[in-house]
């Protein structure tokens, strides 16, 4: 069965402000110094799907999007949704446009904006849940070896069958500390990687199960795929979605969920804390992308190309210098860097946002 | 007798950097938001003796002192220093000039890079000071009166007299902060705010007796005064100078010394963090110039004209961006921000220095 590569990039990414911004979101950037994440993704699928690989993004982020995704897609592999509505939403569309356009199909879905150190270890993996979800109707999804006890992630809960596939007996949410821990140490949870493989019927069949309100307004965008009225149905349907994730709405609630386990250094880069993924720290724990110096400090994330940044006596700080910001934020509170952005938006700042 | 004002600029003000740098030391800086510390110390002497004030600078920084100090001063009433030969020096070459040029008269000498919110009051006291310093060929010293428990400070110890004066009994360098709060507590203790007021043929009887070869060299100076001779001297004399601060080599040894206490809002403004003497902080202790946006932030102190500067749950920092650097530092540890200095020399960023 051919495979299809899907990539959502839906994201908005304010957690990687001052980077990030409206018009740029973090699969746009740069984060890993060698091309934007979405291109990364992109080519990483390449291994696998060839020629057939769609990425998912919004009305509004059109442009850049295919500014930057430049020649590596052809104009109709970008599918546009006119207002972002989760993931359930947009996997649904992806789905729902290969059955009408090409039938059916395996697809990989993986998010825009992650980062994978070792891609021939993901290309292996992938590889193996492709093989899997061919012969089934049931999702496969790719579950990271834990390295620590991430609060910020959610995990699965696995119970180990033949080869290299286990079966989910249950998906947790991001947990607090204790619990991450105790996840860890058992060695029955793995990470979840929102990356899954599943057949594009199947996925249309479980929404049908799931949420049939859902999957009939799937299917009058299907009716549409093709004909001149597409875009408008798409423009009338769309934006009255519902706003749910495909992990609540689709996943937890679904059994026979396979398991393929990857260890090819993964991150989501979810906020400015996890450079350090991404970028080796030095012999003080400072991941410095740029100019920096420093007296008596450690653990430091420096993100500033445009001017030197120089520290003294700090220790588990952010500091981020972008052309008209500078953020300083304790590594710990990384995930509330939002909140900036929501009392700049308060205060209508569009010009920052 | 006549009066003259003596503004010392020879510092170099490593502790402001990245805005004070080797061209533009912190007294040519507008930190107050009025006008270059430097000429804010000329337009108050300006109050005692127009017309006749003085600036000490050396060599190396008279044009940028002679460009923004302007029409302010005549040409002559700048004095260069071949070299920085710290304040014994600078004080000792400006009463020889005087007492040449004019005979004699009473310095008013004050460092050039303070801050003073009460400029009236500032008048009353250094009127009194001059008063006294007429009187005898003691020198007369201006002591302010505490505030809070300062280990950045010199302190002078008094003895009450009759008026507004006191006699000095005892200098003591910065001390530490249980000295410093006994001292503050004793109600005995007043701040050396290194300004005094001394007659210029005081002080030079005074270096013949503490300092007798350095007297010797400052005659030969002032022998060429207004000489053909007079710049060759002065180059190949005032660089053999020791370098001695006149609180050391002069005050401490020296008898009969009143002070004048003065109450006038003052600070020597002697690293990033004492910026909250001259801005009152916000409700949370926030001292902000320029632009910033703040989630559960406190007591920190932003300057920065350029861009935004963004925190997040930071408390106690200091963070200063200019065209160039971004200085992110704790409150405590302001006065190492020479130690960046010294740092980037070492490296031979001479760019930033």
């Amino acid at each position: 069965m051919r495979v299809y590569g899907i990539v959502m990039a839906g994201g908005d990414g304010t957690r990687f402000w001052p980077l990030s911004r409206q018009d740029t979101p973090k699969q746009l950037l740069n984060l890993s110094g060698k091309d934007p994440l979405i291109n990364e993704a992109i080519d990483r699928l390449s291994r696998i799907a060839p020629q057939e690989i769609f990425v998912v993004t919004s009305k509004h982020q059109e442009e850049q999007t295919r500014r930057i995704v430049g020649g590596r897609l052809g104009r109709d592999h970008i599918i546009i949704e006119p207002a972002a509505r989760n993931t359930a939403a947009a996997i649904g569309l992806a789905a729902i446009e290969i059955v009408r356009r090409y039938g059916d199909g395996v697809l990989v879905i993986t998010p825009s904006d992650s980062y994978i150190g070792n891609e021939e270890e993901f290309e292996s993996v992938i590889r193996i849940a492709v093989q899997a979800a061919e012969n089934s109707n049931c999702p496969v999804t790719i579950g990271i070896k834990p390295t620590f006890p991430a609060t910020g992630y959610g995990y699965i809960r696995c119970r180990a069958v033949k080869g290299r596939a286990c079966v989910a007996t249950e998906f947790v949410e991001k947990p607090d500390f204790e619990h991450a821990k105790r996840y860890v140490e058992s060695g029955e949870y793995l990470w979840n990687s929102g990356m899954f493989v599943w057949k594009a019927s199947g996925i249309l069949e479980k929404y049908k199960e799931l949420l049939p309100a859902f999957y009939a307004d799937l299917c009058r965008i299907g009716d549409a795929v093709g004909t001149e009225e597409e875009l408008k149905v798409l423009a009338e349907v769309y934006p009255n979605f519902e706003k749910l994730s495909v992990d609540n709405a689709v996943m937890e609630r679904t059994h026979d969920i396979l398991v393929v386990p990857g260890e090819f250094n993964w991150s989501d880069v979810g906020s400015w804390d996890m450079l350090g993924c991404i970028y080796p720290p030095d012999e003080r724990g400072n991941v410095i992308i740029g100019d920096a110096v420093q007296i008596d400090s450690s653990n430091t994330v420096i993100y500033s190309k445009e001017k030197l940044v120089a520290t003294v006596d700090v220790d588990n700080l952010i500091i981020v210098n972008t052309p008209d910001v500078v953020l300083v934020c304790p590594k710990d509170r990384a995930q509330d860097v939002k909140k900036l952005v929501e009392e700049l938006r308060a205060k209508k700042r569009e010009d920052l946002l």
